[in-house]
């Protein structure tokens, strides 16, 4: 049986969004699994010396703001540039881990609304009080959650995540990993798309 | 009736190199042209104090390393990781525009074998030599290249090229432009399919 896929995403990137939209159904269309890791890119862009692509002044980031709506467009998902981007995400991340460790279905389920609450809603995800309120509405139980955010597991399983991924070489969200292929960016889905029909090519 | 796409390159960029073998033939398809701009990478870059993608040492870099080969063979285009890279393009852009003074299919069909030295025989396209024994190869005179080479009129066209470039929003190799709208990477070959079919999206 083959291993999961393996994907790494921040909940502050719009490639991510896009990514966490798709991803499971093509896999799916493969009878492949995934798995995913939210991960804080803070930690990454610290580690490895980099920085946010965005940064409000740049012709790139300028080029980036726009790409992300048209991105978003040209696959055909919703869309509103948040007021508030990028933002802490450590929240949203640990809210995932908790629930994964319970019902992996509804971790995602949850996930991609937070996701949408973020680029769709305009919703500051950053507060814990609106990723709880987000996880409630999905059927979540409140306090078991509150109590689950505050864990020391929890938060140690976030870290260890960062640094896993820090050493399966990801540098960025979206980063997706096939049988030991890395594939970066929401723009590479035809060619996961095209790997998994051929089996690597 | 419609202006001119704009394609900005680099000779060293394989991004660069898979557009240049796609772009026009997808702009042909929709009844457009495409300018093809020759630039600098290392001009932009230090103008906008950005750096090479690929520096050999990063986990970044070694995707990009692995990126190339793959996205070429993802659109079915020969290529092979060249020994040295990047390198020095400024022969190969001022061949390019001397070329398109004159004839600028034949500076296009000159350009696409440069890139293929470069991509698929891994010949030193640095070279003022190796420029000439190309283009030389198409049916293009020697003693006149060789002068255009030197002439003040092509080095100062080609530092313009990067001026307007900068002005243009232009940060990396490949970028194209469709009525204002900014295309930046290889991988946005279906976003400019998408655009030119539905006229922007």
């Amino acid at each position: 049986m083959s291993q999961p896929i393996d994907f790494w995403f921040d909940f502050s990137s719009p490639y991510g969004y896009l990514m966490a939209e798709r991803i499971d159904a093509v896999a799916e269309r493969f009878g492949r699994s995934v798995t995913w890791h939210p991960i804080l890119l803070g930690v990454i862009f610290q580690a490895i010396g980099s920085h946010p692509p965005v940064d409000g002044r740049s012709a790139k980031s300028t080029y980036m703001v726009n790409d992300f709506h048209r991105s978003a467009r040209h696959l055909g998902i919703p869309y509103n540039p948040p007021s508030r981007f990028p933002l802490p995400t450590q929240n949203a991340a640990r809210a995932y881990y908790w629930l994964a460790g319970q019902d992996e279905v509804k971790a995602k389920h949850v996930a991609r609304a937070i996701y949408r609450a973020m680029f769709v809603e305009d919703r500051d995800i950053s507060s814990p009080e609106v990723v709880i309120e987000i996880a409630t509405a999905q059927g979540v139980d409140r306090e078991a959650l509150c109590a689950g955010l505050q864990s020391p597991e929890i938060k140690a399983r976030l870290k260890n995540e960062c640094e896993q991924a820090l050493a399966a070489g990801v540098f960025g969200s979206p980063h997706v990993r096939i049988d030991g292929e890395a594939f970066f960016g929401a723009d590479r889905l035809p060619q996961i798309e095209h790997w998994l029909h051929t089996g690597g090519f």
